[in-house]
């Protein structure tokens, strides 16, 4: 399949227009017009997805806007570093769906001996550290790091810059993993700074998802997600 | 950057033409005129590399190979399964280098609960499972399989279609993954008989590469591949 | 905290009004008059949780179950073996609340070397384990095994009698779970002719919740678990 | 079978009294009037058990005062947290066994993301690595932690708290056990303290075992604990 | 240190006078001179160690045995592969102290991708599976294996010829442990029909312990095993 | 065999004389006589093994050493400590080679609770952690430390008193491994210092090499390492 042809739906998971178009601004700037690319954010989801209710109430608007949209395009986003539902939606298609936490972090592995990921909030590291879990990628996590004691001056660029310097000089990491949705946009700057690999989870979504369009690949239907598609 | 500047370089770690046009012939499939790609023999390397003893007979020729023409292209693949001196490559250059053996094992994680290897010889599954437990794939992996008392009178494609039936059934894998160079280009009929995805690894290398090309990223120098840029 | 003032709600994650009355008499049968317990269908559920969409869209009618019965129990048993929506429970709640698939596969690493589970289905075995890994029991558990090739004319206490056997045999399990609720009363029968602790989840979900009720503990609020309560 | 005929016996592997009456307090605290319970000392045991040696050495005592005892209570609970020959007697008997240390720390792992252990001395930190890890715990542990360069003047309670908040704080734990059956009663006040469950050992064990005995359940005599019943 | 000084003391935990012999024969084949060994077989220890049972009963003869005769010795050699109350000698001595298990199976690991153990019982598996966790072997190992429904007829050569071609063909096992001080001596036949190195667990022990005592090193005496010595 | 007929040859794998020398004197010193042993320097390799380069230099060199000195030499060692080409020499022949790196980590288990290696350099700190996980040792391994922020002034024995202490204090190591051949003669000086055994690798790998030969044990040429012997 030519890229040209392929088109991607990212769904924002939750409902803040604002980081809905930052994310498509991200990945408008990725394709620079190889491909074609739409960002929508979920009806009836709260602003910011952080818990487990966030992820609960968040369920019923991505189905919805996932069964509207599967017909009009080629491949699917997740663009929620929690990956919020991503099983669900695997389940329900045989087209290729992809989460930004999963992509980022799995591509992460490849740049270097370990990875950390930069988080907004030092309540969701151990929701953080079981996803982590759960793709099996313990042994490549160096960290996972929020910013702490956190001055009011700073801007998100130095904030995170901080967090991330710790990260590879503490814990030894070799590549850095944005591990918000809304920290998208800062990769270049902060890998520039660091000198390292900063990863943009957006970006790295669109990398794998929009390959597995044109390779005309998708999810096994085999047991785990053999639900039977809508 | 455009997907039509993206150039890649396939380095067939072995000696054999037949096998790098077999190659460059899944790698233009694939590409579809999107990007540009071109396949090397590596000169001095075995006909085959199976051993050890290949992986070290093929460095010397490889590393001219790669220093000869990293500032013609953009991204580098090594195109033998078991991912012969990549840590070698990834140490040298700041540019992306990517094994089809790593490459095809983590895009297969994303796709289904797990994955099995089909390789060529029996011989082999140590080193596979060696290879898969540094990239720390162990808990993905359902199993690796080769062909064991095969009739003569079978195609590749009967032999491999079998092999990777009992992986499905006995080791409860979703997604199989082909071992071995040698096996491109079966993918698309084992796909449609098994109904499973069948990953060509040529092709989850081009997707990894083209999208790090794309995105600006590159191996992290800090460290583990911190060996002085040749 | 006497034991005849603990009061426990059962919630059956599914609508089916046969297996919520089979849970509550096995409950009852274990209870044995020592402390109160009541077992709730969930509306607007399906007949049967099995797929990743079963529990998405069970998951409104337990969270309103729950908010409207919290103040009047002390603690709360979800009754599904797969824990559906359990995440979203233990963080809303300062109550204890316990899954059955969590309680019966931690209790049975106390009982000898390895644990099997016997589930219905051979296509989730995958989502079996993928929830065996969540809770660290990689290492404990034998296999997950789901009755094959079933004769018709069998009843269900000769049809798992004959999975769990070949999970003693084969597979050196020395403790067997039951896992799904609906096998729920088979404990007995099975235990008599395996020689093993055969472990009903209902049983080990509703020991433990008293024992938590009783000793006046519960989810911890730091940081997982965090979300305001309701 | 009713709870208010549940018979306990509690063994504290050591022989010190005033350790033994300690533990008693704290079970007959939980118990309530519900279910018998009795702690004895084990003669010829060490004061406090702390090395392998000091474990061979109340080997002998405890099996004469299990032997003794065994045809008079439904269930055992061995009273120190490395759970001393606790394989020894879970292989001898056809009764449920359980100790405190591996009831409070699988437990603790059904209330929060992680749990540390805190304990009295430093050295016993690998020994207690070593159980954790026998008892494949390694995942959801945070830390071991003991007190360190400890001030004359601090209470014990001072002296734990201040160790289970770096715990909490540094090493991210949710959940806090109790390391030591002498540390007995410093639950509730810490708990209060650090606005986290804290888990008294011995309740944890008592909880475990007399829902065993209530639900008719015991130690599988499938090969691991095969030996032949005294 | 010169090698003809190095005196080694072998305990056999068992009181059979009869495998005492055979392993005193095994290891002055292995010693052929160069080195003084002697073995001694456990008063008061039962005639074969098997259960948790066998193991505690042997303790107190075992700590005798090994204080008596402590001074005369350079290095100590437990002979039953379970490595019964091992920890507990490591404990209390400044000498080095080895298992035969952990020697024949921690040297398996340096010959081949992996190692099976043959045992003498399968009730004995789990046991075996522990104490390999224990040793952090578990990804090394392939598998372990006693002989099943054995015909009277065959020798002991035969039936574990046959158990361990099993583990090679079946478990892909590289490597032959003989999981008993009683199967000492097959190793040479063993190896010679498999055309694979097959361990025997008496002279594992004896060239780890021979080489510590030449290069002068012992037990850390830095926590875990600090326990005061003797 | 007898000792007195062993004969060892020793690779180092880099082109040092002065490094060859002082390894040939440690191994002289534990020798004592007893066995025969010689180093040599490998023929183009590089100063110093430490990246992927200079262990793939070297490899040519330590090729064409290793054929022509195999049949005056009944064992082989590999002197760097990242064990480089250790693999293609197990492959290529059916005498008894060790790596130094492999050897000295695999006994430092069997003499403490947990090691440390304190290394050369901060940034071969990830090297060596991928190689302690090839090994599967990441349950034995405290920490990799390298001094930083040396002062000019201090002795090589200083510093690396320094970073060894803070592995025995910080990280809780028992046993210290010297992870470098350079750092072979410290041993001595340092344990009495830290009063725990500090591992000479060099010795480790002559202490297990030795007694395989006189075991007449060999790699395994079963699949791994079945590549046909030169």
């Amino acid at each position: 399949m030519k890229m040209h042809d392929v088109k991607i739906l990212i769904i924002n998971p939750n409902s803040s227009q604002k980081m809905t178009e930052a994310i498509q601004q991200t990945a408008m700037a990725y394709a620079d017009g190889d491909f074609i690319v739409h960002t929508i954010s979920t009806p009836g989801a709260p602003e910011f997805i952080d818990y487990y209710m966030d992820s609960a109430q968040a369920a019923p608007g991505m189905l919805k806007l996932f069964l509207e949209n599967e017909s009009q395009y080629d491949g699917f986003v997740v663009a929620c570093h929690s990956d919020p539902n991503l099983d669900l939606l695997k389940e329900i298609t045989t087209k290729p769906v992809v989460g930004i936490g999963e992509s980022s972090m799995k591509l992460a592995t490849m740049l270097g001996h370990s990875f950390s990921v930069v988080s907004t909030a030092v309540h969701s590291i151990p929701n953080k550290q079981a996803m982590i879990r759960n793709y099996h990628l313990e042994a490549y996590n160096a960290s996972v790091r929020a910013p702490k004691n956190v001055q009011e001056s700073l801007s998100d660029e130095e904030i995170f810059l901080d967090t991330a310097k710790a990260a590879l000089d503490e814990d030894l990491a070799e590549v850095i993993v944005l591990g918000c949705a809304g920290l998208s946009g800062l990769d270049k700057n902060l890998s520039r700074e660091l000198e390292v690999p900063v990863l943009d989870s957006i970006v790295c979504a669109l990398m794998i998802v929009t390959g597995l369009v044109k390779a005309g690949l998708s999810i096994s239907k085999k047991r785990r997600y053999s639900g039977t598609p809508a």
